[in-house]
């Protein structure tokens, strides 16, 4: 029977010859994922049913990435908790201090994901590994204790939505630019509980840390995941992982059924940026007014990877930033940060005035780290602008490509690296 | 009459031929400062009274650097606040986003303070710029509005004690060490509301970021102020800065009053730990039993320059952070980042496995970006180690010098360089 990328991944993983669309499925677990925010729900759950069992150590990842360095003390209170917890269960997968990473970065760097994987995650982002041909999905801190306790997990089979991007782009269009504007298109309820599968000739022309941009906001158009076949690129970037685990590469069938199939011409997209308070309300960054910024942020599980780091020091490379904006840099791990350095990445962003924080979610979810104030303006490469989402309820974010975002904090005002 | 640099000093500012302790007096103050913990209730203070006036614009600073990358809304509508009595009043020394160092790095660096300046600020280590041989105290948030409005404040002199090292240094054996000796002999109230004035031969051979460390601590024994009679280093330092202000060099005179004056051999002093909960709590790390840690912080107002970084990168080089410690490391200042960036000093620390934060007073009065958990055990280069200092009650801060703190993060227990 003919299925897709998500079928196979899911039938494979719940033992079944196939499955389709609404099936109800438990199935096997690679990797189940949380950090300091849901951590500490999923253990304190553990502790309440006196539940003293996790089926495989090996298989629990726990990242103290959110509120790190430690905030206050209710966070380093979350960090120790996840420590003490690592420690009594044998959990090798435990990353704070110098070894945190943005989860999303550092979970496939170190080839803890691999293509063929079915992973969940106590963060909606979970989604990202779909870049890599892995089923990854988001859920509640409850599910994933039980996933932890049983190896286990259940789905209700995802229909599948065709995302077909051709055509040549024009310079500074990003993957972060194609998502945005397919969400802009679809809206953030439009692939509802649905596997969004990109391809195309223009997928197979990104590199694998533009494929995890995309494929890490699929959440924002509601997505249950978003997933690309994997490719030689693929294979290439797992490799250099060293992971001795073996890929499982699944296509989907010719005639496997589509809930709908959308083809993206490209040659028209330019650089987006996606107005407040939705996702969806994407536009291109040529046709905007005048905005004067507070704030740019440059990182983060979205756009926190080398090349993100890349494209804005590129911009910023002898420029200053505007003595209004704080511009706020966060390498999604210490990889990054460390072939950042070696690059000559930092000294250019220091040059110009930018901040260097380290490896966090920091201000995306208004955490820490760059919290907005009443009436301030920030521009970021994150994934989410909601109401509130970086500070008060009466500021603004923007969402853009870190091309964008770096020649706004140049100029105080959103524009294009064209434009300045 | 014979007087001592403080009260030379406190003269010239009261326009009196002569001042002794005592004596209450006002005087002009050539710098107020606030940072964005304090600066909030001056200008509220000045808001509630409806003023509208600050008396020199040019004397007023403002450093947004102790929750900052703001770390919640609170904090961000305090910079916002800075920001916009900034603008208000056209202030020009008010630093936020990547200009932020820490204060008392900050405005020596920048030649805001010069040899026999008069300095306030709403900052207990405000006495830092003592160093350079400039009077300089911490005052509450009302007396820096009131210096604001007026130009002016009023003290009254403090009795001098003098102290003098002399002898050769040990390995290892710094101007941190000096202070916690000195501070460890007299009591965290032996100098209470006195001028401590440092000097001797071992003074003359420390360097201008070592002097900083001492005259930062003097605060801990209870002084009004630390200081240094300033001489070719320091004016080969204020050189440096590009400042256009002419320093005024004031010495003792050999026959002024001293309420003491200690006479400190230093070659028998080893490298210094102050136990918790007392920064008068030092003795040799060699005494030590094994102390495990979970942080290691180095930075600071005490030991966040360029020579400090230095230290911690000649132990770390090549060797790994302990895993269970979190070695964070926070430049004092863009300028001191900077020059590490460029000399290969975050290399090695992000080599190591060490966390590089935005300059920022971090976790040193329990702010952010490291608090501590209950039980958590934390070395550190900063100036005090209170009950909860650095977070929750029932966690620990040991006081030491970079070379400490950096072979500490290795061992994972308090050690010295020579011993790991």
């Amino acid at each position: 029977m003919a299925m897709t990328i998500t079928e196979k991944i899911i039938a494979v993983h719940a033992e079944k010859e196939r499955v389709q669309p609404g099936d109800l499925v438990e199935v096997k677990v690679d990797l189940a994922l949380a950090n300091d925010i849901t951590a500490p729900l999923s253990i304190r759950e553990m502790q309440k049913h006196g539940i003293e069992q996790v089926a495989d150590p090996q298989k629990v990842v726990l990242v103290a990435d959110h509120n790190t360095p430690a905030k206050d003390i209710a966070s380093a209170q979350n960090v120790k908790l996840m420590r003490e917890f690592a420690e009594k269960f044998g959990i090798p997968h435990f990353f704070e201090g110098g070894r945190v990473g943005i989860e999303h970065v550092l979970l496939p760097e170190l080839g803890l994901v691999i293509p063929g994987d079915l992973v969940v995650g106590a963060d909606s982002h979970t989604c990202t590994y779909g870049a890599l041909g892995a089923f990854s999905t988001g859920m509640g801190s409850t599910d994933i204790a039980a996933a932890w306790i049983t190896g286990t997990t259940w789905l209700k089979v995802p229909p599948s939505m065709k995302f077909v991007y051709r055509g040549e782009r024009k310079p500074f269009v990003t993957g972060k630019d194609l998502i945005l504007f397919t969400i802009g298109k679809i809206g953030v309820d439009g692939a509802r509980y649905c596997a969004m599968e990109f391809c195309g000739p223009v997928i197979s022309e990104l590199s694998m840390d533009e494929r995890f941009t995309m494929a890490n906001m699929a959440i924002e158009a509601g997505a249950k995941n978003g997933i690309m076949e994997a490719d030689q690129k693929t294979l290439e970037y797992v490799a250099q992982t060293g992971t001795k685990r073996k890929p499982r590469i699944y296509s989907s069938d010719p005639d496997a059924e589509w809930k709908e199939v959308l083809e993206i011409e490209v040659s028209s997209i330019e650089p987006q940026v996606a107005l407040p308070h939705l996702p969806e309300n994407a536009r291109s960054v040529y046709s905007l007014p005048r905005i004067e910024i507070h704030q740019a942020v440059i990182g983060s599980c979205t756009n926190g990877r080398i090349e993100d780091l890349r494209m804005a020091a590129s911009v910023l490379k002898g420029k200053k930033v505007h003595p209004r904006v704080r511009a706020l840099i966060f390498p999604g791990s210490p990889k990054v940060l460390l072939q950042a350095e070696k690059e000559g990445l930092l000294e250019i962003f220091l040059e110009a005035g930018a901040v260097i924080a380290p490896p966090s979610c920091g201000p995306c979810l208004g955490g820490h780290l760059g919290v907005l104030a009443e009436g301030e303006r920030c521009i970021s490469t994150t994934n989410r602008n909601f109401v509130g989402r970086m500070g008060h309820v009466k500021s603004e974010v923007y969402l853009a490509n870190p091309y964008v975002v770096a020649s706004s904090a140049i100029a105080g005002y959103i524009t294009a690296p064209d434009k300045i």
